[in-house]
């Protein structure tokens, strides 16, 4: 069951994943790729996104990804709370665009909260790359 | 790093698992029990806990562990999409006050997201028993 959505090769995730697109990226291994969210609800808000399967969301992602992916989502949450100081942080992950889901690649959200910021709604606007190469450094700096 | 909070035995969760206070259980074996969230979001809401670590957030929780409950978060989330056929479904999991987190037992969220329905806030009102018991039957039967 995949929420009537099919894989699409040129997904902006996947371009990301090629070397077809830039990013901040925070942590990359055979399997997975940790970047900054281009379009950050808050500082230091971070894409776990698996690279060897093509996979739309979580109900069609295999058990061993997904056992990668919550295990770097982890650590990764983990730096960012070393990194930034923030107040919480909120594990997000999408299934489907009526819950959210604009890139159509099996990814979670690493999301900081901080009591004294306003948060902004998903996907609002855009971070100059250089702000997010800079916090990206910061983060793993700490991983 | 687990965001300067304690874990405490008498938390619901715990209290829950141990069998001192109700829930509509979804799912259980020796390491994980699913039930319905008493405060939903949506129809179908369902959290997923481990029961046999103290750990209160997902900094703290120890690999296999995680691997467990997302593997179980995934099939939730399936026979909720199977049960119920909402549009989307969403994963979230809190760490911290800040971030929204209530019951300092980790967890996850299973919130289906359906176009036509207003979603309540986080823990804003309880559901009635009877009615959570009839939604874990529909799901228990997907799983």
């Amino acid at each position: 069951m995949s929420l009537d959505h099919a894989y699409e090769d040129d997904n902006v995730f996947a371009r990301i994943i090629h070397g077809e697109m830039p990013a901040a990226k925070v942590y990359e291994d055979e399997a997975v790729l940790c970047f900054m969210d281009a379009f950050p609800q808050s500082e230091g808000h971070v894409l776990i996104v698996p690279k060897d399967v093509k996979a739309v969301n979580l109900l069609d992602t295999p058990t061993q990804v997904l056992h990668r992916l919550i295990v770097r989502t982890q650590a990764v949450a983990g730096a960012v709370v070393d990194a930034l100081s923030p107040n919480g942080v909120r594990i997000v992950q999408y299934n489907g665009e009526a819950a959210g889901q604009s890139v159509f690649h099996v990814h979670f959200h690493v999301i900081p909260v901080y009591r004294d910021r306003q948060e902004k709604p998903h996907g609002s606007s855009p971070a100059p790359m250089e702000e997010l190469e800079r916090i990206a450094g910061v983060i793993r700096e700490r991983l």
